[in-house]
């Protein structure tokens, strides 16, 4: 089932995509729904952010491979994590599919995409075991975790680096019964595949987070969790369009513009 | 004007404190309102934290002396930071005036309090000048940075250190006129003082991180910014109540549990 947020007049609707149709829904899938009967040509509706969460996690560093290859870039011995400690992203970041990457004026020419498995939780968790961790995942989208390096590395945290408005985009919806096993990420510059990785072959898996995460935090529905990415980045700029795929879910992609 | 949000039947309502009467409204201070004519003792109704941000701002250090005295309990040289970067807390911790600081079975001795002031902000604010930076700013509550201080020396970010659930206690309610200059930050253990300090002595004022933040970020309605602490902090145990007292504001108080 895919599930989508789109504009529908003055409001934000919830749509269960049916082939090129959405159909639109009262209230939400975190919650209670039921359909309105109003129908919409996938291809003629704005799509939104499929959800804004009260809390936004992200994982980080969570693929051995791209710790060896951007601690060699720097130089430096790689150092992978040793424990499933979460980071957060921010709300103001988040942008939908087909909305502009709006880099800074003062930025760097280090402004780089990675593309993200995102979990998306449905009920709430406390004190999950990781069998059952993936039973509160409502379902998966989409994420790029586009990062200025030069802030990243300068800053004291990751708030403007990671978290630059329309640094976040997010979507194009979430699909609720995609094989996690299998499944390949593909980041693409303009059509040109830059980044091809087995998605879930990840250092601390979703359901490793998840049951880590729950011994201290509750999880709410409509919150994500972001899994990290695999590779070395290349730069985008103005002009490009990037597109990340994650087999089983979809295509999320974004054109890049530089503030003139 | 003093802003609370608490719990009427069912439903959590805005309303404005006056006296010892709470007036409620239909609608919240961050968007239109109506007051529905219903009037409360103050002293009988459940307040709630008082706003859910969309995006949780937590400015981390930011006083001279607090940097100088925990450094000195490392054994290390203070280091300031040199330019104001924004930190993040998260949602799930969040707790009203009143619930309890449930202490992790599993967490050492070393879990301390932080207060510290809040900005609460009223308006969408972009490339905001510090000249009119507080003219965003709807009003200002009280925050208790909860921390474990092995877990934040320990893991890779502060997610479990700063943000296990009920670690971040705010309230009790919004006061949208309080003289910052001259205002003093009191904190009580069990009604012993333990801190005093004056609360507009930071590093960077309000004006400054909120001019920094919206060179990148938008600040929207609701969202909140907590403005560092002072002084070198206690531990607090099982038993204790912590009183955060900032004075124009009110006085946040929590008491304190350890998990069985």
């Amino acid at each position: 089932m895919i599930w989508c947020r789109f504009q529908a007049g003055e409001t934000a609707r919830y749509g269960v995509v049916e082939g090129d149709q959405v159909s639109e829904v009262d209230g939400s899938p975190f919650g209670d729904y039921t359909p309105t009967g109003r129908r919409y040509d996938l291809a003629s509706v704005r799509l939104l952010v499929p959800v804004i969460p009260s809390n936004f996690y992200c994982a980080g560093i969570n693929y051995r491979d791209h710790v060896i290859r951007m601690a060699a870039l720097r130089g430096a011995e790689p150092v992978f994590p040793t424990q499933a400690d979460i980071g957060y992203r921010a709300n103001n970041a988040l942008i939908a599919h087909g909305e502009p990457i709006v880099i800074p004026r003062d930025a760097s020419e280090e402004v780089q995409y990675e593309g993200e498995l995102v979990a998306v939780f449905g009920r709430q968790a406390r004190n999950v075991s990781k069998e059952e961790a993936l039973d509160y995942v409502f379902g998966w989208t989409i994420g790029n975790d586009v990062s200025e390096r030069v802030w990243q590395r300068n800053d004291r945290t990751f708030w403007r680096s990671k978290n630059t408005d329309t640094f976040k985009p997010m979507g194009p919806w979430i699909v609720t019964d995609p094989q996690l096993d299998g499944m390949r990420t593909r980041v693409r510059i303009d059509g040109r595949l830059v980044e091809d990785f087995e998605t879930n072959n990840m250092i601390f898996s979703a359901a490793t987070f998840i049951h880590e995460v729950t011994k201290y935090n509750t999880i709410y529905p409509g919150d994500v969790m972001w899994l990290g990415t695999d590779g070395v980045p290349e730069n985008i700029k103005h002009g490009d369009t990037v597109s990340i795929e994650i087999t089983g879910i979809g295509t999320l992609i974004n054109p890049v513009v530089r503030e003139a």
